[in-house]
């Protein structure tokens, strides 16, 4: 019997390691060419299988497959596409069938977050009821950090990384500045649900540096918030604040989607840095400035955390282990071992346990008043920022980032018209 | 004779290699103890001066000063207080001069852009009428990159490494969503009145990216721009903007200023990238995010340019030289000698022809549409962004920045208060 092939996507949001897990995938199955034939990526993730827009990995040099793990974001594309329950989208999982069976490919790898995960429970399941069981091998993925049951995510070393760096660099500038100029500087970061990356602007207090964090799990209090800014000025000569872009205020409603209008009485598109700001302006006065820092964050590869890389490369090679090894519906996952010195393996988990379940900061990680961090909190951050894995540079001062040629395997089926 | 001493400040906006310069200046110092005695840094710029808050850099370690080498910001504090001319500013040159004599300072090293290039030749010209004449030499600083008779600003090259290069990232960020997700990316970068910095991010070009520029020097023109974006995102798919805080109207008037307000009626804070946003939105419909760098532009030593780490380091030991050469009311600057390979060389202009003269981007730097820069403004941005001068970390991840003692030398002379 011919080896069989595998076919891997990336999903959602992508991040600056998200490569590092599709390299390690690649190299593990070009290594093991005996137990899995041809490796498919899909262009823009699941759609690419629906749509048998296949990419042929084997295609692509080694040498570009090794330099993935130096660049971000999602080098075959992502897509935010869920496949829903079987009763209402048939159809596609029977697409997703159809393909498989036309390409020969009975490993799946699911590189994404929670909606992913669950995808790829359901398509284990499915294709087993429908009679081509494949085995689908879900990788984690996403800077928000909130998969449970394993100790990290995959691009959310990174994130925090890049965040602490960002608020210490601020911080510093900021108070250069402060003796008769700007007070308050304010960084707007990402996690809509859960306060992860927020926390890790909380490390530059271990610089003595005033910072005020807003998290998305404790209702915004403009009076205890502009408080505890001033409170700060008044001790240091300023503060930093770092806000999750998922504040709400006490009746639940992001503080981002505030009403606001132009000049023509449009709806102005949303951002919380800006309302933090004028209610700084409003309430204290003070001089300040505000950074936005979007897919910067996400995309920094140029600092990512070196223990970030090298637990999402981790991941993407146990993941085709695990299915030359048999296994199915199941996600590798991070396991800390010892915390000093940091240690960590890589462990296993069953994606029925992982599918729908969101992991939020502990209450323990969060301060007593709401705008800092615990010690519990740092200890849990420290490892996962630590190291640093640059990419390559050229001559010209700009890094090496691979592009891959992305070329397409011939379709074998007829057309198909996936729901958007 | 005894040594006569040395005063050093900082003014303005910091960057992230302005320490660069102020280590090379008290490493000279250092080296010529025969001929500078001691070397006072202002706290906070000028007003250390005025306030007769000097602190004694002779009291922090040969290490701390190397690794203001490899910290952003200003060490010393920096502000924002240009001293206007004799006739409305007397009794602030006295104080100045009064504050010299006091401490035996003959030299006064001050390190910053266009305003205090003024101060600089100012007190040089009333310090000598006023029969205590000190030598006063300017230390180029500024990310605007907009003095005159030099190559480049330091500063400078570290702001265009860090828009090339998040650009780029944000980029490939933005592909890897585009085909059903986000199709539009906007970074809004500084530099009011010049878009040198606008400019680094035409660099990402060279990666086949399609971004449109919006410069200040180019008055903005709604359907132009809007049918730029337009045309990248159907060739490409997507497309990234970025925008400069200084953009303004056919009429003048800042974008970011357009006037925009909250639920209350409340003025909004500007920042322009949300109103390029909102702009895309109303007419093209497409999805987008957006940026604002802000602070973590001009702080970013974590991926400050080699070449301006160089540069400024050079200068700064430059100055001191050249003063103890005996040279008065000159700024040290970088004369590019040769482009490839490319090849630089300290040079020295009279005060008198830099201040208040600003260097704008010149034409032929920009592309025919207005939107993007030429190969000529590419030969230019290159070798500033070239190599890397990665700052040391600890082993939890995060930068070894220097924080120095500032410990302030005795008063001798009465309190005095500066307007401000």
């Amino acid at each position: 019997m011919n080896p069989r092939n595998a076919f891997y996507a990336q999903s959602g949001g992508v991040t600056s390691v998200i490569n590092a897990s599709a390299c390690g995938v690649i190299e593990t199955c070009r290594q093991n060419q005996h137990k899995i034939g041809k490796l498919y990526a899909g262009r823009n993730g699941i759609l690419g299988a629906l749509n048998e827009e296949l990419i042929d990995t084997s295609l692509e040099s080694d040498a570009d497959i090794a330099a993935l793990k130096k660049t971000p974001a999602g080098a075959f594309g992502s897509c935010r596409f869920k496949l829903k329950g079987l009763t209402e989208n048939k159809r596609e999982y029977e697409r997703l069938i159809a393909i498989f069976k036309a390409h020969e490919i009975d490993y799946f790898f699911y590189n994404g977050g929670g909606d992913s995960a669950d995808t790829c429970f359901k398509v284990s399941q499915i294709s087993n009821a429908m009679g081509y069981p494949v085995q689908a091998i879900h990788i984690p993925k996403t800077i928000d950090n909130d998969l449970p049951l394993t100790d990290v995510c995959p691009g959310f070393g990174s994130v925090a990384k890049y965040v602490a760096i960002s608020t210490l660099e601020a911080s510093f500038d900021l108070r250069s500045m402060a003796a008769n100029s700007t007070k308050v500087f304010i960084l707007e970061v990402m996690g809509r649900h859960a306060g992860w990356i927020t926390a890790a602007g909380g490390l530059v207090e271990d610089y003595d540096i005033p910072v005020v964090l807003l998290f998305p799990e404790i209702a915004f209090d403009q009076r205890k918030f502009t408080a505890a800014v001033q409170q700060k000025v008044e001790s240091h000569g300023y503060c930093s604040v770092v806000v999750s872009e998922g504040v709400r205020d006490s009746e639940g409603r992001f503080l981002a989607e505030q009403k606001s209008q132009d000049a023509f009485g449009h709806a102005q598109l949303g951002g919380v840095a800006p309302v933090i700001a004028n209610i700084i302006k409003q309430t204290l006065g003070y001089k300040l400035h505000w950074a936005v820092a979007d897919y910067l964050q996400r995309s920094a590869r140029h600092i990512a955390s070196k223990t970030d890389v090298d637990q999402a490369y981790a991941l993407g090679c146990a993941a085709v282990e695990m299915a030359i090894a048999g296994k199915n519906a199941i996600m590798p996952t991070i396991e800390r071992i010892s915390e000093t010195p940091y240690q960590w393996q890589i462990g296993c988990v069953d994606l029925a346990m992982v599918a729908n379940v969101e992991r939020k900061m502990p209450p323990e990680f969060i301060d007593e008043d709401g705008f800092g961090i615990t010690q519990k909190c740092r200890q849990y951050l420290y490892p996962l920022i630590t190291g640093e894995a640059y990419p390559d540079y050229n001559e010209r001062g700009m890094p090496d980032y691979v592009q891959l040629k992305n070329h397409l395997a011939a379709k074998k089926l007829a057309n198909f018209d996936a729901s958007d």
